[in-house]
């Protein structure tokens, strides 16, 4: 049994649109990249247990099941245990929970955690409804009376195709417009924020800054939110090589990065009408006793912006900024780099991009960066302390799977 | 972290056909049978993290990602992690590889392995499709061309539909009869014994015994292969409670079962034409060691019989019966209740059935019975260690996935 874990190294390929990359290669290329980093003597044979995350390749392209072990035995690994994991959105923080807990017991000294998604198969109505089982299938009709008690008439049939989940997200920002009164030019600051960031991210998917009137006046999905508020459709892959002790020795890693805490909750019924008892603020608070510290204490943080009104309110339940104020804090800059608590400098979801399963690494791999001081022109100064807080699925009113990780700088 | 992780409690629907039941309520049955045989203090609100397997509800419902979510929060789980893993058929062993890892890794002191398939859906076609997921579907040549080298001519049009698995093992039967001159009668003779053995167990799909000769005369699907020596399509469920010392305490369990070990592999490159150096000697080599117990010592068996060639195979390369003997060992009785190594004493897959998410989970289920002397009339007498293997997909020549779990009583 180990009592630490580290991170050894994080590899992601451009997150983006790659017509000629199969689920695999965006997977295989961003564990190649993982391996690099990980340290000079790090090579795949030392690798002792694989997590693969994806959320879409079954329901995309039919490759269900074992889809990790195809991808890895292409790479030479062989013998070793892998898992195909899934968890909606937070499929990649998940697996990422899986490596560390398989390295705390000693069952690995060397875990891999690699998510791909291959998202752009041709086929954007085939796509676009793979979002259509993130809930309870059997029961839409309660989903969409939740919806209405959250945020009024869901009736807008000229917006055009969006998915399910922008409607969700749409109705907890009107619930959240009408308990705190935050507008809709909060939540696009918040969008043209993690575009600005976008920009110096050679690795996002979109990157030209957009101000907040670009935001506002874009096609609308489902009030309050625009398309520049929403996550695109992306590819892309992501991984990361966590270790002991005595794999960062083997590994020969330079720059390790500790892992302080990793949290995986689900919901529970509780009045979705308010925001109090909100999931993420259960498993945060977990996350923070875990790493002994206090949400003050962070200095950067990602964030799941699968829209600009989840970023708003995940930053609170978090405790980055306090009750009601997401919208606020991201209009005064205190969460862009160079502000009080910069969050999603890596442009976020929004601007970097949302493969599903890769997701919560590349939010891994960002703050790797981050806490290293290797982030360029995107660097938050001085950042020991990072959060990453990724979540998914819908469920009672609230999200159905959350994941805090909590990193910090050697 | 703890030293020692126990089974507690175990439960299971019985495995058939449930017409008016979802996956989710074959999942909630066996977690409150697995509860209540946990101990007298034992509830669902003692359960510190779960892991769902299910390998065809994404598939066959669309209800992906989130469904080990839905299941358990309408039990009154709360905020606990929920992962949901997938493996191919040997997902529900994967789920309790996950488990036990978290009970060491001391992230929980109760963890809960559940799996569970609604595989009869109305729709057969669909449901013979799924197993077009188990292989690299973007290399379906090489599949053929691995199947064509093991058993020679596949060109079998006329014996109707069956899943492409049942060519798989049939391409592989032909290889071991080709090398150890093993026949068609053996095969029949691990059907008819594994037939018999279900005639007690009620919780069974199908509880008929056949001699080797009905085995041999029933509809052939692939030669060597009949319909009886094949498992069947099957609804079910299986939850197994795991947990520390300190959980057993909570609990009150009476009859604990220690997990000497918990292995989980993936396979390597090799000539495929042999059997020497099969994932399977590798997994089961690893868990002996772990185990610190040769298989000599293995008192019963229960071996993923997919079909009664798999279990012909699997019970050489986990050392149970010499090399070439796996059929022979079957037509001596040796592998019968009362004889030298009882293997499926619960009927197996071909008889007691074979829901994918919940095959792993079932066999825990019957080892721990039968390590406690509760199995009735299947009772191996004087049964102290026990041995269960489960595999699934298919990916150069061998299974993609093997687990080995070797249990010992108290």
């Amino acid at each position: 049994m180990n009592s630490r874990v580290w991170i050894a190294g994080v590899g992601m390929t451009p997150f983006g649109i790659h017509p000629n990359r199969s689920n695999h290669d965006l997977a295989r290329l961003a564990i190649s990249d993982a391996i690099r980093d990980a340290g000079v003597s790090a090579n795949i044979g030392m690798i002792d247990v694989a997590f693969y995350a994806s959320a879409a390749h079954g329901f995309l392209e039919g490759q269900a099941t074992i889809s990790g072990q195809i991808a890895l035995r292409g790479m030479g690994i062989g013998t070793i245990p892998v898992h195909n994991v899934e968890n909606a959105c937070a499929t990649g923080a998940s697996a990422f929970n899986l490596a560390v807990t398989h390295v705390r017991a000693g069952e690995a000294d060397v875990a891999l955690a690699v998510g791909a998604e291959k998202m752009h198969i041709g086929d954007p109505q085939k796509t676009m409804s793979l979002f259509d089982a993130g809930f309870d299938v059997t029961d839409r009709a309660s989903l969409e009376r939740t919806m209405v008690e959250l945020g009024g008439d869901l009736d807008e049939p000229d917006l055009g195709h969006r998915s399910i989940f922008m409607d969700i997200y749409a109705a907890m920002a009107r619930n959240h417009m009408r308990i705190y009164g935050s507008t809709p030019e909060q939540i696009a600051a918040v969008s043209a924020k993690n575009h600005a960031h976008a920009v110096d991210n050679t690795r996002a998917h979109y990157r030209r800054a957009l101000s907040v009137e670009d935001v506002l006046a874009a096609r609308r999905l489902s009030h309050p939110l625009t398309v520049p508020m929403c996550a695109p459709v992306t590819d892309g892959g992501a991984a990361v090589i966590v270790c002991s002790d005595a794999g960062l020795a083997r590994l020969h890693t330079e720059y390790p990065i500790e892992v302080l805490a990793t949290v995986v909750g689900t919901g529970t019924d509780r009045d979705t009408t308010t925001f109090d008892g909100h999931l993420a603020q259960h498993v945060a608070t977990r996350a923070y006793d875990k790493a002994g510290i206090g949400p003050d204490q962070v200095d950067v943080a990602e964030v799941h912006d699968a829209t600009a009104f989840a970023e708003v309110l995940q930053s609170e339940m978090l405790g980055l900024v306090p009750p009601g104020e997401g919208g606020a804090a991201a209009e005064r800059g205190d969460t862009s780099i160079g502000g009080r608590i910069p969050i999603n400098p890596s442009g976020g979801l929004e601007s970097k991009g949302h493969p599903l399963g890769a997701t919560g690494l590349g939010q891994v791999f960002e703050l790797t960066d981050q806490l290293r001081g290797r982030a360029g022109r995107r660097q938050v100064d001085g950042a020991r302390i990072a959060l990453a807080e990724n979540g998914g699925g819908f469920h009672r009113g609230e999200e159905a799977v959350t994941s805090v990780i909590i990193l910090k700088g050697t």
